[in-house]
């Protein structure tokens, strides 16, 4: 359903962005990079969420020491995020990182620009650049249409600022380039997105940054990201929240999910609840939420809370359960299969949704 | 910046929807109506989240008899939820309601339907209807395009079950209809609502139905409204959640914010940690979050997790707070006023915030 923008692709270890891959999920570590422990510990985690690609600060040389050790243990490819110091980057290269996040305009001498884009080329490493809304100069802003509303000019100058970066980098024979272009404001964004997208074939991350706490967050994260997807704009995605990073990761999998562009887990489909409601649907939904959440399988789960309306509204999950009185129903496809008794329900769903891929064999998709 | 489509103009009570009305939030109560005690206290908690008309289901005439109560103590217009019995849809005219929800081909009799839209009409009360991808016949699904994808499918059929009762009410010169096209999956939703706005010009009420619990709820609300409204289409918003119906409101809010539609409550904007974070930026960005809620004004609040990037990364915020060792940093348009010792930051910043509302004077927008 959605036509996806023609990008140029690009490989982050065995992961590829761009081309005809599907839009990958990321996220970023907030431990300590030189608490080699906890930094594991946190990829592992976000692993398990489903996240594909691990972004780690390395913002000095105790951090750039424990990159061996964390990329060898990693299950999927690692970036290194550095500001500045040209050495940060080449100590990374060094210790076999999978891709570099740097603007290299930051990079204050073009002999150390060089160098570093000469150690990625030959390591087939990419490189992100990105321009951020809030660290635009003075410069860029100046340099934009006065007469365009605010927001676009913001997304102008957002858009030259990528491209000085973008220019550096092709100057020196390098390609394997990554864009992001982010703003906190959801329609700045998405203009930089879309006018960027008309003027190169680059693969996009998308993100919209500094997006709040985990309610706020995910409701921008949702327009901005879901408006440019729907566009087939975007190739990797962060979602971005004052949260533990598990949560951007849940958020960027159900944002891919709800647009059709993924299915890696499952998906609720639950009442509000309202008068005729019969058992604690709110709980129960939140029960197996959480438990759904390490499955990894195409699946729509119901959990509704009348008997009469319940299955007949959720037909289109492959499963689910309603309340009645003391007992539940467990349905599937619209179609009751038995009664079991209230405090059973959740487990019985449970189990039913085991044995289900089990005969799907899509445990792993 | 949204061109809004050009809709015929209703009135719930005091509250326009369509025409020129700015997009209104509405949310449904979940206590049993006929405890007018509890109705009346959900009602008054909404109101205070920023619900601007609120639906009470009315099962039976017990729920009926507690609305004149109800309504008499409601600060917003109340409308009736009402299925297949003609006779609660007279109870709740009689009961001064201001909006019923019905769908009058669920009424068998015709001159029972006659009655009641003669006494709605009589009333200036407004009728919407709907059409619940749930609750298709199979004669709507039949009669689609079977060379269409699945989910316009389905939208083509919810677009002319909508028609059929549209029909029923023009038939009998009733034309006080708004409309609502619900799917618990976003793009069958999207679909249905995009095919019918070229095809009419009452207002819509949306929604995505059976959303899920609140994260999974908040992603699909936020890209299926989020979308719609970004095409000018919706007058009135219900977010459906598997939580508390405060939730649905303030998501409600967040999203007509994000796309610049109305500003009733404050932004915030906070990064997520990483290594650098020196105070405790979750927990802070919550607390800050939660003692917004209860603030109305046009205002953006950064909480950032260092004091080098964070004022500068949010120059476009009103005020905001970065973290130090110890002492954090006050800065209002990216510029420091103050620093402040790390307990009193929160504090700080909501009378700061207090100020300049009362400054501005735009409490109550």
């Amino acid at each position: 359903m959605i036509q996806r923008r023609k990008t140029r692709s690009i490989k982050y270890g065995t992961v590829t962005l761009g081309g005809d891959a599907p839009v990958t999920v990321q996220s970023m570590t907030n431990t300590r990079t030189d608490d080699v422990h906890a930094t594991v510990c946190q990829i592992m985690e976000l692993y398990d969420a489903g996240c594909e690609i691990i972004r780690v600060a390395v913002p000095d040389m105790f951090a750039a020491k424990a990159l061996p050790s964390i990329i060898s243990q990693s299950p999927m490819p690692v970036i290194a995020d550095i500001h500045f110091d040209y050495r940060l980057a080449l100590a990374s290269i060094e210790a076999g990182i999978h891709g570099l996040r740097l603007n290299p305009g930051n990079i204050k001498k073009p002999e150390h620009i060089k160098t570093v884009v000469i150690e990625a080329k030959s390591r087939n490493i990419p490189i992100r650049i990105g321009a951020n809304a809030g660290s635009l100069s003075k410069e860029w802003l100046e340099n934009t249409d006065h007469s365009l509303p605010h927001t676009e000019r913001i997304a102008q100058a957002m858009v030259s600022g990528a491209f000085s970066q973008i220019n550096i980098l092709q100057d020196l024979d390098f390609f394997d380039i990554v864009v992001s272009l982010k703003s906190s404001d959801v329609w700045t964004t998405i203009h930089a997105y879309r006018q960027m997208a008309k003027q190169c074939d680059y693969p996009f991350h998308l993100g919209i940054t500094e997006a709040g706490p985990l309610v706020q967050g995910t409701v921008k994260s949702s327009i901005g990201l879901g408006m440019l997807l729907a566009d087939g704009i975007g190739d990797t995605v962060r979602v971005s929240l004052t949260d533990t990073p598990v949560k951007e990761v849940q958020v960027a999998h159900m944002i891919l999910r709800s647009l059709g562009l993924r299915k890696v887990f499952p998906e609720i489909v639950s009442c509000p609840t309202c008068g005729r409601t019969r058992i604690p649907v709110i709980p129960i939904a939140r029960e197996v939420e959480e438990k759904l959440s390490q499955i990894r399988a195409d699946i729509t789960v119901a959990v509704m809370g009348c008997e009469v309306n319940g299955p007949g509204e959720a037909r289109e999950a492959d499963i689910g359960i309603a309340g009645g009185d003391g007992f539940g129903i467990l349905f599937k496809k619209g179609k009751i299969v038995e009664r079991v008794p209230e405090a059973q329900l959740v487990d019985r769903l449970l189990f039913e949704i085991k044995q289900m891929i089990q005969l799907k064999g899509d445990n792993n998709p």
